[in-house]
């Protein structure tokens, strides 16, 4: 098993600190997203989409998209449970992590990927050359205060985003607000829970995978 | 357990699908999209995130977006599985319904926001009031091509997105395919596995759901 990886990317760095809070080791291989590496033909007949991370499984799949590398990791190794232990938790932490996955995530790269001159004409992840729209700087701040204002909501009433424990919804919340900082986007300003979540979550060993 | 539903919306059709292939009987609420309904004091007290579907679960709890609705519904009904059936195709399966979550559909309800009179000061949903940006009307639409594109290869491959049988994340991909008929863009000229997949999904009974 090795997972493709870029240690200067949001997405990859979910995948890494689940793997952390599973204790688990495993290989990494370098694609230098600077370099353009993620879409040189080799990587591309690993991942079309040409994102990382991506997991070569024992059996040689390979698994893109961090949610579906991190439930596959949960499958084989289930301790600590980091996706709910019943129907009711297991539903409440795929809503939240898919709130984060389809508002969150976007709203943080829609501002980096048409503000940052880096990004000109790779207006999106993926093969396709796009240009930058300047109107979705201010959109996408609208969107990531909308989005972080949601959070702040279930964590003043429990510890972790999705009630007593840690899941998989707060490593990804984790990375959307430690991204957000790339853009100077102070996402626990005026959010009390968020700020106290976010501390929480960052003095735990795994955030610095 | 209740579903709020809005008959006419891609989203709340993933979920009805889903029932039908599921052989459940689940009473509906519908909540009107057209009079604004998802904005109502009444439903942000079910929904802040103002959007449908929501399931009211026995227990009384809300579960938002589709994907987890569905996963609930999987776990109390495991019958026929369309989540997979070990690790290896839960991967696969969350990894198809994750690109389509995230690549697909936001292609097109770009393109439908931004460019319908009716969605004029409502590009995005739920609460927040938005300009629409014309210059994501094309850039939806190469998005949206570039989604297509790489869905036919694994339809070229094997009956199903996933394998060869049904899974979630083919219901998920015929909502964006349907969906995109919407802003009139044919989603299988020129890729004969998808055409020949849609229809195959078509015929069968849960598609009229």
């Amino acid at each position: 098993m090795r997972l493709f990886d870029f240690e200067r990317a949001p997405n990859p760095r979910r995948v890494r600190i689940f793997i952390a809070e599973k204790n688990l080791d495993i290989p990494k291989v370098a694609v230098d997203l600077f370099a353009m590496g993620q879409l040189s033909p080799e990587f591309l007949a690993i991942n079309p989409g040409g994102t990382v991370p991506v997991l070569e499984a024992d059996d040689g799949t390979y698994i893109s998209e961090s949610i579906a590398i991190c439930r596959y990791l949960e499958s084989l190794h289930p301790e600590p449970p980091l996706f709910g232990t019943d129907a009711s938790s297991e539903a409440q932490i795929w809503m939240w992590n898919n709130i984060c996955e389809t508002e969150g995530f976007p709203a943080i790269t829609e501002i980096l990927r048409n503000l940052s001159p880096g990004f000109n004409h790779r207006a999106l992840p993926g093969k396709a050359d796009l240009e930058q729209i300047p109107a979705l700087i201010e959109r996408g701040r609208q969107r990531a205060h909308q989005f972080f204002d949601r959070v702040e909501r279930p964590l003043s009433a429990s510890p972790f985003l999705t009630g007593p424990t840690l899941s998989v919804a707060d490593i990804t919340l984790l990375t959307i607000v430690d991204f957000a900082a790339w853009i100077d986007l102070d996402a626990v300003a005026g959010r009390p829970a968020l700020d106290a979540w976010q501390q929480k979550m960052s003095a735990r060993p795994s955030a610095g995978a």
